[in-house]
């Protein structure tokens, strides 16, 4: 599963990624956004050092673990006296992109759009709605916060105007594969898709499929064992 | 990482699960879910065998991991020959917990919780919402599906009539601990949370803690990489 990558801070470009970063971030890029929320309540609470055990314990990992996660982007930490939380915390936050904002647009204004739209983490992480899209005549011209409800036949001219790095998938399966072909089109290369379908993108196109029903899987695991 | 179960066919027990089986759950079981996924894929499309090789690529894994991860739960599949398509994913099914129904309970009616409740794919899984809790007096009243959304105040008269195995938690972090500690005492032993906040419940209660941000997060570091 574990492979080196190259080291994202000597490169800020947004070539081509390797099939197989893809495949491996899923799970690395998990545990990182772990490290990062742990680091970020620790300089919370006024932590200025945290050993690799310690940051291992609080992540549900092991300490072999979260030292092999790190070394593939440099050296961090001291033997002896482990790592300065404020300067892991802000090498993470570079190394996942998370040091500048990024530009969203959301398709699909129903419940979910709605949820995502007004998810209290995502801002403070830097994720920005621009647009929103809809094909449902009623919702179209509603306003959420400064951002207006468009009908999905403006996406074109609106991404070609206002461009964005990530488009979010949040309508019915039917729709999301052309929806998908749109935005790449327009040159998009990361989409987060909610719709419980297979969809085909490019393989310099960045694709995260969120399953809901995995945590429940999860948890029906849990309580069958 | 990785560590023996105790096969669950043996036992269906809900008895103490011991913390590392809660800890190492959540990437293995991720697995499963997505063999399960692709069984069930392949099983449509009249495949009836597949190699460990195939799985893996299906997956995005080594076949070595997925021949790992089924070596905890029995022995499946024929050197040379590979599975037997509906007989794993049946296999998987009950390792899972799939094959039944399980009794769902919904805290939280505003858009999140709207989207959960009608989410395609836990019906399909075998999971039932059979009650929705909601402070906010305008939604208390309405009906989704067949399940009237109550009053935050019935939750315990309510769950002691109408138990249930599983509490789904979408509303503000604020309340989510409180809510928590209500359905924990009332014996439910599995509890998926989207509140951002570090909840407290007890070892023998199975906690997912489900975080929109880490997709938008993994695009980001796509990106920048």
């Amino acid at each position: 599963m574990q492979r080196k990558f190259r080291s994202p801070r000597s490169d800020d470009s947004r070539g081509v990624a390797s099939p197989f970063l893809d495949r491996i971030s899923d799970f690395t890029v998990r545990r990182l956004s772990s490290y990062c929320r742990i680091l970020r309540n620790l300089e919370t609470n006024s932590a200025s050092t945290v050993s690799s055990a310690k940051l291992a314990e609080l992540c549900g990992v092991t300490s072999a673990q979260v030292r092999k996660d790190l070394s593939y982007f440099g050296n961090f930490g001291t033997r002896g006296l482990g790592y300065q939380v404020s300067e892991l915390k802000t090498a993470i936050e570079k190394i996942m992109g998370l040091h500048r904002q990024w530009s969203v647009a959301l398709f699909g204004a129903g419940s979910l759009g709605h949820a995502l739209f007004f998810h209290e983490g995502f801002r403070e992480d830097g994720f920005y709605f621009r647009h929103v899209f809809e094909v449902d005549p009623l919702k179209v011209g509603k306003k959420w916060q400064d951002v207006e409800i468009r009908p999905i036949e403006e996406a074109e001219s609106r991404l070609k105007r206002i461009p964005v790095d990530i488009a979010v998938v949040a309508t019915p399966s039917e729709s999301a594969q052309e929806i998908v072909d749109l935005v790449v089109g327009l040159g998009v290369k990361a989409i987060m898709n909610f719709a419980p379908r297979k969809l085909n993108v490019p393989d310099n196109v960045g694709l995260r499929n969120v399953n809901l029903a995995v945590a429940l899987e999860s948890l029906s695991f849990f309580l069958s064992n």
